[in-house]
């Protein structure tokens, strides 16, 4: 490490901190000790001296939708490949919550921690990385810097080809429910749907968008709002899927039905949604998906192996069923 | 240990079993020394000679339904509260699964672990008793015996509120759709729906139930068959949320309304169900007090605490919404 500090031009506690993966080194720094390390041959021991755990801890705001039962799957079926049993947890956006969470994890020990919808610049992030803890976060809030690794869909494409699919079936005043406009996914997917609508020269009519929370009774509200306009829109898109069936509530409450009045496409691809009536045209995020690659990657770097990147985005899919149909003549 | 061992006339080894809650011991003989422990003031001490592990584990067959995410809360609420986390599995009624998890359990260490819909016979317990751990089982398939306490919601009551409901409303032909047959509950329900129609001198006509697995496709096929019958049901009581959505796509696909043509009620009270359309009018189980219920229940027999029941059973509610309505005349 000594001969490994010098020749970086750097000093020895700097080494340590980019062998212990800690975010407090300058990126270009790191590169440098990074790329002497490699020279040299030096295989990075696990970060921590200790055994492995055998736990990873999964971290949610909330435990309140079936949404988290699809993360909880894919992180469960690669921590059992890998012997490495999975801690469910719920922080409330609590602060004491927090405390207490991180108090447990003290006295149990865990290898590494997946932080669900977490926001990237919490003090948790700080210390989580002052007890050495690999972390990966799973759609952050907040745009993700280069030192916690972000697991996300492509939710840009998957909005993108829901509203080209609303276009395509004659639609053109669509409607839009945003998700919470801190996490990057939601904002991402807003996005997605001013981009068909623009490339199809159709531009933007911000009365058409509404915000929400990614919740039911925001979808509901949103959709309310919607259908009240003077000219409503004749397809709602919601960014999740939750939302869309607040939409289908709406829709039916004003004696309308759908796809026939109104098309309605949601976000997710929940199991559940099969189960609606209409069933629901809707982009399929691989959640179960995600939580195995955040699975795999918090191992990977509990293990003290180099990840080959820091922001993994896993594809989407237009699941197209009978809550869209073409444009009322 | 020896003085109550002669005391009650057994070997020293039987009054070991007894503190270590085992279960092959008499009732009788264990009523005799538990009455002497607790005569000598002999605090049990936790069943482990270990530290506490500062986990629980929560066993799914299946992480599948958004029922699972219930039940993760209430455990993990408790967990918390008690400075403890929650790892949860899913092992897909495979012995080679259950076996891995086992091992994984010994190398990492639990406080307890709480079995969902697990059957009180398999080799699993036995396993664990060999183990020390403490179990307690949510919604048993297999009698329960006295040996591990079990935690379920009053399905009979609850079962017959809903035909009850039904009944009151004027239907007469009412469709059940059963759950596992190999699980308590759902033997439970079918005698509930039964009660009720008995109560009501209505009998019971055998070609109106319908087996099921609590999933969507047998509620839809379920309710295929029954809307098909020469004289079909005016209301189809499904003993499942997920059974009942089954249910309203088979309706919608025929052309039909709920509740305008057909009553439909479900079972569980998920959070989704009020975001179905209509909104399903359903018995609520307290899914998420039965985690906590059970969670409170394993950590204390890991405190070596002695409980009041071997059987808890939680209340069940109606929760009339827009999904039952009058017979049509």
């Amino acid at each position: 490490m000594t001969s490994i500090a010098r020749e970086a031009g750097v000093s020895v506690p700097t080494v340590s901190r980019v062998l212990n993966h800690r975010s407090d080194v300058a990126p270009d720094t790191r590169e440098r000790v990074e790329e002497l390390l490699r020279r040299h041959g030096y295989r990075r021991r696990a970060s921590r001296a200790q055994e492995p755990a055998g736990l990873i801890d999964l971290v949610f705001n909330d435990l309140d939708s079936p949404w988290a039962v699809e993360i909880i799957r894919g992180v469960e079926e690669e921590g059992h490949a890998a012997c490495v049993g999975t801690v469910v947890s719920a922080i409330h956006r609590r602060p004491t919550a927090t405390r207490q969470w991180l108090r447990n994890l003290q006295a149990r020990s865990t290898d590494g921690v997946i932080l669900v919808t977490s926001d990237v610049q919490s003090p948790l992030h700080a210390e989580l990385r002052r007890l050495g803890l690999p972390a990966v976060v799973i759609d952050p809030a907040g745009l993700p810097g280069q030192d916690v690794p972000t697991v996300g869909a492509a939710n840009w494409a998957g909005a993108l080809a829901a509203t080209e699919h609303l276009i395509s079936l004659g639609h053109r005043r669509i409607g839009f429910i945003a998700g919470p406009s801190t996490l990057v996914c939601s904002r991402t997917r807003l996005d997605g749907y001013r981009a068909a609508l623009e490339a199809a020269m159709l531009g933007v009519d911000p009365e058409l968008i509404m915000p929400g929370d990614f919740y039911h009774e925001s979808g509901f509200k949103g959709a309310e709002q919607l259908l009240g306009l003077r000219r409503p829109p004749t397809a709602i898109f919601a960014s999740s899927d939750q939302m869309a069936f607040g939409v289908y509530e709406a829709v039916r409450q004003r004696g309308l039905r759908v796809p026939d009045d109104v098309s309605v496409i949601g976000f997710d691809d929940l199991p559940e949604v099969r189960w609606s009536s209409p069933p629901l045209t809707t982009v399929r995020q691989p959640l179960s998906e995600m939580g195995a690659l955040a699975a795999r990657t918090v191992l990977r770097l509990a293990g003290g192996e180099r990840i080959e990147s820091m922001r993994f985005e896993l594809p989407t899919q237009l699941v197209v069923r009978d809550s869209s149909g073409p444009v009322r003549g």
